[in-house]
């Protein structure tokens, strides 16, 4: 026996989605049945519209309603610092953070040669690009995660920017603030020690 | 800063799901920004199209898109015996073990008063009426979950069903197939002593 087709299809829709398995599915399709139905309609709507509506900046590869994205709009912005990230949410982040008011540059990724992602996968070109048009930049701050592949696709861009003279530069690793050195593992107890700072 | 409406719309949406915070449904909204269009389509149409085309079978209770829903329409199961389980989901897995041919009752919740949840706002006066109505039912079998509700709502339909002679049965606790003793809680062990069967 198999559910009416039209729970069935959302049951299928949800398995779609990463990290949700038949059972969670089947939840979750469950759930909507009982929600309002204006929050269904909305839900509905914005899913269409985030696909219809939704574009990358021509200039940072942000995602956004309007292009260029109102962070490359906005002048008030520091123009000299680009601050490198592997996709969208990241900017999100350093955006919550408030202490950082220079411009992004959205990689959508990293290099990882297991997955067969290059250079041209990612957005790496736009970049130097856009370095070479705008002589403001004095400084890339690279922010990729700090990953073996995020590390990787770092020292890449590294490599192509530092020959034109622009100051590259990569966040700090080392213990998270609140953390305990006994729970840290090694290889960031290392890094907090290589990158120690005077007092 | 604040995501682009539309996707923060998406966000949200998400979020009004049970078990889904803001961190996973930033990450599954974004997600769905990169799927096929067509699944999108699928997606946003089968969440509309669940709740506009499904509705509650007039005799069991169980969801359906025909009323009424193919189970109570077919001729071949056996209509001596009604399973009352919580809720469609359950239908299902019994369907799925494939042993059971009898009807269902789909109570749509158990009774549970640190909730609010008295007898009327479950579906036991349909039961009740389609006990009376149908002579031909001779065992009402309840498979509600074995939780305190689970098992109030089970004695409370016992007790209103018992004096019109039908035979009121309960499914059997005890060990899950394949478990160790070792790893089985007291109750259930308990449960399982109590219910021996000789062999």
């Amino acid at each position: 026996m198999q559910y009416p087709e039209p729970i069935a299809k959302l049951i299928d829709s949800f398995m779609k989605l990463p990290g949700i398995g038949y059972k969670t599915a089947t939840r979750l399709a469950f759930f909507t049945l009982d929600m309002e139905k204006d929050d269904v309609t909305e839900f509905a709507k914005a899913l269409i519209s985030a696909q219809r509506d939704l574009s990358f900046c021509s200039i940072c590869g942000n995602i956004t309603e309007d292009d260029p994205c109102d962070i490359c709009q906005d002048p008030s912005r520091d123009q000299k610092a680009v601050l490198v990230v592997e996709d969208s949410k990241d900017v999100m982040s350093m955006e919550q953070m408030k202490e950082y008011h220079g411009l992004y540059h959205v990689l959508h990724g990293v290099l990882s040669p297991m997955d067969g992602k290059g250079p041209e996968d990612i957005n790496i070109a736009a970049l130097l690009t856009r370095l070479q048009k705008n002589e403001a930049i004095k400084e890339v701050i690279i922010a990729t995660n700090a990953t073996p592949e995020g590390e990787a696709t770092a020292m890449y861009i590294s490599r192509l920017v530092k020959p034109s003279g622009i100051k590259v530069t990569r966040l700090a690793h080392g213990l998270s603030v609140g953390s305990d050195i006994e729970y840290a593992d090694q290889m960031t107890l290392y890094k907090a020690v290589e990158g120690r700072t005077e007092m």
